[in-house]
């Protein structure tokens, strides 16, 4: 790994996002690694239960959603590029329920793909990409979303 | 609007989710109306806000999501069927910035999705239905849900 991989891992993301997102202290982020291959987010699920006991919609979405947008943050921090990414469209689906601590990662996109939004953001100041994250419990997929983020160049 | 339709309405809306969600209480959801015709609840910017300022994508879903299992709780209420809803797949798109209250409302499904449905979970003892949000910042349609809920009869 880079110095400047480390320098944008965990530590860097987990202040941005308590730092950037009110509710995530609510929900209890806990980004767990980040580095070139994954981004890996937790909350625990006291506080993020439904009355079934298990994990809530709303709080498996926003802990995704977050695990997607730090993969990309931490792509474009990593390699000096000052753009900011907000998610654009997703798609979610419940497989099964999670009945403890909500744990997800997000996978880089494919070298193809990264390619093409490193060029958009570079020729037209602006790129989407797309970013599938998975929330699994115990050995069981429960939760697949994928999210298009845009990032914007920052003026 | 029927005796029962006003008993199942805002307050039980209200009790409920405040009740059977605890995230929901931090994002200070707030149910506005509901009866027959659409459900519609509320949440304020500040508990909400990202870095930019405008609504965090993971709570305009989770205020969508619960606007959507709202308007399905109160369904089955209104009609004395023992059956509890969870979501199972959804589709969202962030067309534009939410800068203030977020607001969000459900219209009643087709008569033809909502018989099917019904007839579904009588004979089956569960039915899955698609709901519809929209999330308005002043006159722009800021955020569209769809997502699709399964419902379950109680044991």
């Amino acid at each position: 790994m880079t110095l400047q991989a480390t320098k944008f891992g965990r530590d860097y993301l987990q202040n941005r996002i308590l730092g950037e997102f009110p509710l995530a202290r609510h929900i209890g982020i806990v980004v767990e690694s980040a580095d070139d291959s994954a981004v890996v987010l937790r909350a625990p699920l006291a506080a993020n239960a439904n009355y079934k006991g298990t994990a809530f919609g709303g709080s498996l979405y926003s802990l995704a959603v977050l695990t997607g947008w730090a993969w990309v943050t931490r792509y474009l921090a990593a390699r000096g590029v000052a753009a900011d990414a907000v998610i654009q469209e997703s798609s979610t689906r419940f497989l099964a329920p999670v009945h403890g601590e909500l744990h997800a990662s997000a996978a880089a996109p494919s070298d193809a793909q990264i390619d093409k939004f490193r060029k958009m953001l570079h020729r037209a100041g602006r790129g989407r990409i797309r970013v599938r994250v998975e929330i699994h419990y115990e050995q069981t997929l429960a939760t697949l979303f994928e999210g298009v983020f845009a990032a914007v160049m920052r003026p």
